[in-house]
């Protein structure tokens, strides 16, 4: 709470109103899916629904003050802002708080001034500590263990659900808790749609398959790519995979904290860039993982921001040729003053399997 | 389209801003996560980022005038708006819109007059076609068949985190696309907590196993909850279990559309109370299924709003005891004029598994 006073003061906010579920966990523990918090430079409200009334006991404990609202948390809200003493300039998050939402602090929060603000809670989010990062780590080793499980499975003629039904399977067996995003597992040409669900595509000998997933482990998440191929590979799949391995691991071996978002994504996109495969490179370089498996800070072409020591990024460059197929290689770093840390460290040789 | 131009005029807008990703699929077929669409009576306006350039083709087809943005979507959004015409009074989505976009829409969308709306698009999907009605029927056959398949796996010493594992892997081999919700697999005390998660508990014998899942078929979400013993059930374990067991028979075979969302609640909690365990069953009977595996309407005791035909509703009584565990049994409807037809056909008695 000291660094949240601080950027509380910073801001001359007297208190601000918390929407944001994932900057919830981060500052009190909560892992259910409905809270709503005040905090204060020396108060913690905190609001949620009779679901949780064991779980918030177990997770937040008396680190906050805790109402159960039988119907809508705002009416808690409320009630117990009117007990906070010293509180009139209070900020909203901006880009966590619906319109209609924004209309009751309005009404029924008429009382207090309001301040949108953005990113107070984010941008504490970006430095990690060293429990965090262990906590990342841990969930890097969780997916490459059900990485290498899941590809001594992997075979032409399953389908790209089966394969990823089989990695989810892994994740779970190696704890993790859950599953960041919807995995991705794209095979043959549709390894060049940078967003492919798993779709019911039996995957063919010859064919690319693009694996991007992640883990979960005490509320923290890794995000890595990998892209096999299933039986023998071609010259120009190996050249392809050649020239985004050796991006991935000039930007991993290269990038730092102190650096504009910007610098960094250009590590890698210059080089694709000299190997004329620029334009095939269609996404950003990366972007920071925690609680989020999107967060702060950025690594794109127009990010200006300077990245932070000991942020955790992803390094994911690619290159995708609509009808062919593509290729993703992304690790997870802790970026230190002078270089990086790489997490994930699963082969980024071309593996032919199956 | 004509329905929504009946909603429009109705709520006397000349369009309608789109900014939930739900509505827009089920407007447009798109199943990307970035997208926003304007609507008229005559114009549908979509604005995606280039990594959904091939998928927007696919699924979006002609049907809307597309336009691909490289950066922000509201340049995009702002650019094709100007070109309709007879558009001055927009509607947008309250409980959609966070406020740094609201923001947008007075300062950048200033030459237009805004109007907040809620439910709109909402409203539509809770009627759901006999398309959509085979797609949930889909969804509930996978989960159904997953869930058997899962459950012949079950032994005392495997953790949650690993039956979870065992049943989405089936879901995938049975061919859901994905998982609408974390999958909830609670063991023993942790079954008495409504929202728990799946943990590294191993599952002990005379434990309650409650397992609350779905699938995901052409977009469309099941939403099923059972309650086994591992192992031997004791008396009182069968007593609470024929309890639920009855009162959603009881809800499944009385409810239908027409009566109000608090009526239909009661079809069970008076049951429940009647039998003395009314404070254990903290949470309402049930909630609309479809794009969304939460969506209207709502059977619970506060909705006065009535039941419309054709709606798809899940029926999911429980009761929970704090340090004893709980039972839900969940079933998923489609509510007609004097009845409802159950989808979900999965045994409710009893089972014993391990």
């Amino acid at each position: 709470m000291t660094a949240l006073g601080a950027a509380l003061r910073a801001a001359h906010l007297d208190a601000l109103l918390i929407t944001s579920l994932p900057n919830i966990r981060y500052l009190t523990g909560f892992s259910g899916s409905s809270a709503i918090v005040v905090a204060s430079d020396r108060d913690l409200l905190f609001v949620t629904d009779f679901r949780y009334a064991t779980q918030v006991h177990e997770e937040v404990g008396d680190m906050a003050r805790v109402a159960i609202e039988p119907q809508s948390l705002w009416n808690g809200v409320w009630r117990q802002m009117t007990d906070m003493t010293g509180v009139a300039v209070v900020g909203f998050e901006s880009a966590h708080l619906v319109h209609r939402d924004f209309e009751r602090l309005l009404n029924a929060g008429a009382r207090w001034q309001w301040r949108a603000t953005t990113d107070v809670v984010e941008t504490l989010r970006e430095q990690k500590d060293s429990g965090e990062i262990a906590s990342i780590t841990d969930a890097a080793r969780v997916a490459e263990r059900a990485l290498e499980r899941m590809l001594t499975e992997v075979r032409a003629g399953l389908t790209e659900l089966e394969i990823a039904g089989a990695l989810e399977r892994a994740l779970r067996d190696e704890g993790s808790s859950g599953f960041p995003f919807e995995t991705i597992v794209a095979s043959g040409e549709r390894s060049a749609l940078p967003h492919a669900r798993a779709a019911d595509r039996p995957v063919r000998a010859g064919d690319f398959l693009l694996i991007d997933f992640g883990a979960i482990v005490d509320g923290y998440c890794s995000d890595i790519t990998r892209t096999v191929v299933v039986g023998r590979a071609t010259q120009e799949q190996h050249d392809v995979h050649e020239i985004v391995r050796t991006a991935n691991e000039r930007a991993s071996s290269l990038v730092h904290a102190g650096m504009s978002g910007k610098d960094a994504d250009a590590l890698a996109r210059r080089y694709i860039e000299e190997r004329g495969l620029g334009e095939a490179f269609g996404h950003s370089l990366g972007h920071g993982i925690g609680i989020e498996v999107h967060e702060a800070p950025r690594l794109a072409r127009t990010t200006e921001a300077v990245l932070p020591e000991r942020a955790v990024v992803t390094i994911e460059p690619g290159v995708y040729r609509a009808g062919w197929g593509g290729v993703r290689i992304e690790d997870d770093v802790v970026l230190g003053r002078d270089s990086a840390t790489v997490l994930t460290n699963f082969s980024r040789e071309l593996l032919e399997v199956g």
